[in-house]
């Protein structure tokens, strides 16, 4: 058992390592031991700030042998989602502002161009690397620069299709690159798929190690890089029909060096340098254990794919997964497993997300109705498309920022046919420290233009029961959509009470002459704006519930308009596009005498940082709301006297 | 030369044979006669209401053969893409009505579930074939059906990431799926990659097709599947190592069998006879010749890929090709290639439209900057984001439907690093005879909420080029957005007159009351409006072109809210989410008196029609807004008396 208390952390070799600078001059032994002072450094901090563990930990030896064969400051080292990249980033500029990894202010758990040049390209979704990489290895030949191009990325990711678009398209891009696939066997679950048999057949291949033998043989012996490929030519020309497996990368015309240790700096480094003598595109397959070096995180390496801030390991771990039911995606998991039980047409569909997305239980009560599906959004959607055309009912589990990868498929193959899908989009709004790139803030503005998607967002969790069997009782493709973190149970209802009817907006409070309107995880918050104004002096504001963002209860928001003179839209999402824009815009065009302020989420990338403080800036608060609304009745009281 | 007057129409045996039903009693050469028939047919139809020729005259005989193994009222049959299926219409119940094909009320160029209930899954888009036909074998499995599923897909669409994603995922859905390959070499132009490459040389392979003849020698004197099975895999495993390529689907789990004739009937009905008795995932590879039986389609393939109304073949097709010069996408390429004869940074890229987005001269002239990475638009945009990371100033050219499937890309890869891409949207609104699948009606409303995007869209010629030449002279994403057609040279403006500045809206004329505000192909319409209006009694509206979507010039807008008391915005885009409504927003918080009524498509999917009639039928002409102006106007002079 590890913990904060009872490992003394020792990072005098790193420390005097400073950065990749220093990683030179570095012995066998020394770089073992520095490997294991970063390994600490990143248990650490991960276990208190929250972050990936699992593929950080895994990536340490191959971070630092990259940085001692590469330059980072003329070769480029493009990772893919960049949740490995802790390593790289205490290595190159970033050590004494390790501790402030995923805090306000701090740095990144991703690569950030703004945050360090050695970081070239922002990334937090997956499988982007090898078309970035064919894109900096192309602008490379063009403008006569002789760089190094390295594509770093799992075996997770390599299974997405932007990541086989890729490469398909590097024989014909024509230029050097080398990627490096990091293959822990896992992606954020355990991977899934065809190509996922293949690496596993590739992995263990005792022609290949052989290969690999001569390779490093030769490669001592040889200077140039011309002489080298003429003869892995040679030998693969003769041994391939007879000793080598099928390979779908050279198959695709990328030569294919592997398997290596991606634990054993050393033997990675022999192979890095041998690849930059290599004139063709290149990938290099480095096998690691995803949690390394800590035994919890290799035993469960799902779990420890990403933690929570101050996470304990061992026996209070416990404890704190069973205080994960009362969130929103377990509330969501478990409607699901009971409309199920209730109804065979339910099948329930993840990309790689079983554990985040909570379908444990699922998976477990109705095996042959789950599936993972790996990490492929646009499959996974058109997929559910077909499953609701052959008369099942599918639910599709998926954070809000990864359903961004499928948004055409939502038109096109959901509601363009009108299948009966239902998109329950997790995450959704402001999520924290993953920042930018994990932002929820699209969902509502893309989605309501989808003509015949249904949205909606329940405030607690007797509404998200309503909802989502509104959706099982119907036959139409609907988006449900909420927040991380925990549900409420009941929010300004009196218990047991049944929710509003299908569709329609809820008055929770009538008032004077403000109504605030939220939706989903903002209810509460206006809720307590109200309150807040009252305390300022501000006769009693009325307080609606939306409910549902398309399509819209106009008859509801007239009323409203009619009724009141200033009206607040608050919603955890962009304000530009958002539904106060449209609530804004039907206020205008009916002539109403009220004015509509949409807020919400300014139109900015957010960095990380915790929800609340991000929600705090960007005025998402009772008091952000209800100083915004003292300001307008000022005006507006003093503009009508 | 074949044109209208010179081919007698003989549809004799066609006709007798009436459908798929009819079908199964023809001898072998009364098919081949059918399969004139269909050709006739289909060239005769295309050339007079355009579509996809060359796609639908390679796939008669593989329709024929599929209806005539297949029954279309128990197993399904789902098209990639779905412009390859004239020849199945026509089979199943559209023989009388296919003289309607693409007109307004008359039968899709795609498959429709609301046409037929044998069209099983709607598509317009590529690749989304494999996902749904897994979907919907799953689907069989679980409801207890026994009935065959099909795929159909081309082989440039299996080059894109959603049908790799799901190819991959084959394996670990356990179900019974036929993929057929039918495979001309083609994408839309020629199709590009490794996977490619790896398909050449399975369709060559001498060693399958000795395999095909044992298969068929065999299958003849079997009943039994599991017999068929077994076998197969007892040849493969010893012939395998010596005697057959490497196969990447067979890496992946799925049989592979082919090549075979896809304009050999009985060949193919002898291979899908046996394919339903074999019990596993299963490819099998036809080769076809697009455009075959129309010797000019058969020669030009990328150019027959999609053919206007009214198109002649032969001598006259010249001259129809000279006057394609003035339109909206030719006077982007050639932007493109003036900027680059200036700037060695320019790249240009398209995701197998070199043709349909007119860049075959920039090809051309900078063929190491011309990049066509196959049908995969999210590696397009991710692969243009390295670039500009890397230096370079990419145009990536593509149609506004398909960019639907990168819209990640965008906000990911390219916005969030504030990366100079220039995105040219080409067919942007209402896109005519396509239907459905193909309007590009989304652009605005997505891009609007993603921060970071200029968004331009110019209403003639000169403002084109200013825009592209401002985007080029700073360092920032854009997209500019351009209709399907001819573009004018110059609206509203003097000879020669630049345009109004970076940024800003340009107010064309003022006005007393009503202001009409367009952007892009909605200008010419509003000013044509105003002039309607004027006739109308209704005294001078005001007119401006918006100019940029995002961000918008809230001055200029102010500016006229102030003035005006009643606006109108025009856009050729969903109404929802549209660049009105964000305007209409401004107007009620900013407690401007003027009215703001946004106008564009309604929130419904847009069937096949010509473009005018689409314009038409949503009131986006110059009488549909007088009308509508007369209306407010009529209420607001009442409400005011």
């Amino acid at each position: 058992m590890i913990s904060d208390m009872e490992r003394p952390l020792n990072k005098t070799l790193l420390e005097s390592t400073g950065n990749y600078k220093g990683l030179a001059i570095l012995g066998e032994d020394e770089v073992k031991v520095l490997c294991e002072d970063i390994r600490e450094l990143i248990i650490d901090v991960t276990l208190k700030n929250g972050g990936h563990l699992g593929g950080s930990l895994g990536a340490v030896e191959l971070c630092v042998a990259l940085l001692r064969i590469f330059n980072p400051e003329r070769d480029r080292i493009i990772f893919d989602v960049g949740h490995q990249t802790y390593a790289y980033k205490i290595l190159t500029d970033r050590l004494a502002k390790f501790h402030t990894l995923r805090t306000k202010g701090g740095i990144s758990g991703f690569p950030r161009r703004a945050e360090s040049r050695f970081d070239v390209f922002d990334v937090g979704h997956s499988s982007t690397s090898i078309s970035a990489a064919l894109g900096f290895a192309k602008a490379r030949d063009l403008r006569g620069q002789g760089h190094e191009v390295v594509a770093v990325i799992g075996d997770g990711s390599l299974l997405n299709g932007l990541a086989l678009e890729a490469l398909n398209n590097v024989s014909a891009c024509g230029t050097k690159l080398t990627v490096i696939l990091n293959d822990n066997k896992m992606s954020i679950g355990p991977r899934v798929g065809g190509i996922a048999e293949h690496l596993a057949k590739l992995s263990v291949s005792v022609p290949y190690m052989r290969l690999k033998q001569f390779v490093k043989d030769r490669c001592r012996a040889m200077s140039d890089g011309r002489g080298v490929e003429n003869w892995l030519d040679r030998v693969k020309t003769k041994l391939k029909s007879l000793l080598l497996p099928t390979n779908m990368f050279e198959e695709m015309d990328i030569s294919y060096w592997g398997p290596f240790d991606g634990h054993n700096v050393r033997e990675m480094e022999e192979i890095f340098e041998l690849s930059k003598q290599y004139p063709k595109p290149l990938l290099i397959h480095v096998i690691t254990r995803k949690g390394k070096g800590c035994s919890e995180a290799e035993k469960e390496p799902s779990k420890f794919h990403g933690v929570g801030s101050g996470t304990v390991i061992g026996l209070a771990a416990a404890a704190k997964t069973k205080k994960k039911s009362a969130d929103w995606s377990k509330s969501v998991a478990d409607k699901i497993c009971e409309m199920a039980s209730r109804d065979p047409r339910i099948v329930a569909c993840t990309a790689a997300m079983e554990s985040g997305t909570r379908l444990e239980d699922f998976r477990a009560l109705f095996p042959g109705r789950f599936f993972d599906v790996g990490i492929a959004e646009g499959h996974m959607l058109t997929y559910a498309a077909g499953l609701a055309a052959g008369g099942m009912k599918p639910v599709v589990c998926i954070y809000s920022t990864f359903l961004q990868r499928a948004a055409d498929q939502i038109v096109h193959d959901i509601c363009m046919q009108r299948h009966p899908v239902l998109i329950a989009v997790d995450r959704a709004g402001l999520n924290g420290e993953d920042g930018e790139t994990h932002q929820g803030l699209l969902d509502i503005a893309w989605g309501k233009s989808v003509p015949g998607l249904t949205i909606s967002a329940p405030r607690d969790r007797i509404d998200l029961e309503f909802m989502m069997s509104g959706w099982h009782d119907g036959n139409f493709p609907m988006m449900i959509r909420y927040p991380k973190g925990t549900v409420p149970e009941s929010i300004a209802r009196a218990p047991d009470s049944i929710s509003a009817p299908w569709g329609r907006a809820e008055i929770l409070a009538e008032g004077e002459t403000v109504c605030l309107v939220g939706i989903g995880s903002t209810v509460e918050i206006v809720l307590n704006a109200a309150a807040e104004c009252e305390t300022r002096g501000i006769p009693g504001s009325a307080v609606m519930d939306l409910r549902f963002a398309a399509p819209v209860d106009w008859p509801a928001i007239d009323g409203a308009l009619a009724k009141y003179s200033l009206m607040v839209v608050a919603e955890d999402g962009y304000v530009t596009g958002g539904i106060g824009e449209s609530i804004a815009a039907r206020a205008s065009s009916s002539g109403a005498g009220c004015r509509v302020y949409p807020i919400g989420v300014a139109s900015k990338y957010i960095p990380h940082a915790t929800r609340g403080e991000q929600l705090e800036d960007q005025g998402l608060t009772a008091g952000g709301i209800a100083c915004f609304v003292e300001e307008l009745y000022g005006g507006n009281t003093a503009a009508s006297g």
